[in-house]
């Protein structure tokens, strides 16, 4: 048996697009996202891969492109769970902050670092902050102590690997395409451990949006490709060479 | 405890438009529609009556609606189920005729019993027919013989009423402010339930399209006031009028 794992970063955002930090503040993507959630639905139903359970995280870019990339190979219909767990890094004090400004202010070291590193997380971000979420009622749910004010990619992996065990691996099991619809950091984190990426290599690793990547899994839920296959490469080759130059606007 | 429950038939659909028979068949909103769900949405803000978890039908015209009204009050992240048991009454072998015309062909009479009987389904939809879903893979879970080819309204309530039990009822019970988007004949099926309409008089009882309408349920999960209340009221009588003229065209 084999199973079937497609990856979707949500499509560009108003504030990709802007060179904001995100996070968790819940921003739409912009025309540009929309046409890439539209292309990726024409690339699942040209491949024929169609998705029989959603994954996705809570905030709208993820879901809008969830939304647009199953209507657009008729597959609107089927079942979808949805958790914080699968939301963006939560970028702490650097949400809302523009990157090229922010790159500028603390240097190259320091924003690479808040940025790429594994385990330094940006300064926390207080509950009341304009861009917080921390009383948003989404995330009731989430025990006070628990609730992120900024993170770091192992922050990340700790709060989405719950998830994978708990929700996603239980419906790749019973045999359904899984569409994950999530974000860079949250992705990032799931690669990592499919692939078993060291914490030094994934800083490496950039995923493109709107660009499906299909994994197909063992039985013991490994990939039978490391790295999985971007059903559009090239596109996904040119998209990765600039997310790396993001900052240097 | 009082239950919180909204009830919202999606906005105008391509079909409503041109005035065919739709059932199962899968068309989605038109922009009429999208503009109806978007007030929908703003309706629901202004109550702050605010959904905690959407029940849907499997039908396109209904999600598309609960997107754009969820997403319109920043709901868009709350909690999905869907269920075949919520989707319009399969129309049989009317799906896709056109109404005025069915209407002159087969004569008021006939016509007004297939539209408003409580138990005289249209003639069975042959499972190969164009306009037929026997086959969608959607509802591949649906015993062979108990897949709907037509239905009367009767036929709706048996079907939908077991989900009202096992789905929603649990939900409300939990007090969450839950929201069903759904269709005419499904909508009609819970409030003849939930208003203890009798087989006779539910005939006179139309929902129009993309105004919420909320009800206040007792512990027995029974109106506090019959009827519900439209967010709109006026609107909604309006809307209502324009129902019952339809193939009139």
């Amino acid at each position: 048996m084999t199973y079937k794992l497609i990856l979707l970063r949500h499509g560009e955002s108003e504030w990709n697009q802007k060179n904001l930090f995100t996070g968790w503040v819940d921003v739409d993507i912009n025309e540009k996202g929309v046409g890439e959630a539209k292309k990726a639905a024409e690339m699942l139903k040209a491949e024929g891969l169609l998705p029989e359970k959603l994954h996705t995280s809570l905030l709208r870019r993820a879901i809008h492109t969830a939304y647009l990339a199953l209507d657009g190979c008729d597959r609107h219909w089927i079942p979808v769970s949805r958790s914080w767990r699968l939301n963006e890094r939560h970028y702490g004090g650097l949400q809302g902050l523009d990157k090229a400004e922010t790159l500028a202010k603390y240097g190259e070291e320091q924003f690479m670092l808040w940025r790429r590193s594994y385990d330094t997380p940006p300064p926390v971000l207080d509950k009341d902050a304009e861009y917080s979420q921390y009383n948003d009622p989404r995330y009731a749910d989430i025990p006070a102590d628990e609730r992120p004010q900024t993170e770091c990619l192992a922050d990340v992996v700790v709060r989405m690997l719950p998830y994978w065990e708990s929700d996603i691996k239980p419906d790749l099991a019973e045999g359904r395409t899984v569409l994950v619809t999530a974000h860079g950091n949250s992705l990032r984190a799931l690669v990592k451990h499919l692939d078993d990426i060291s914490d030094a290599d994934i800083a490496g690793l950039n995923i493109p949006t709107g660009i499906p990547l299909y994994y197909e899994l063992d039985d013991d839920f490994k990939p039978i490709t490391k790295g999985g296959r971007y059903l559009d490469p090239e596109a996904a080759k040119a998209a990765i060479e600039a997310v790396k130059n993001q900052g240097k606007k």
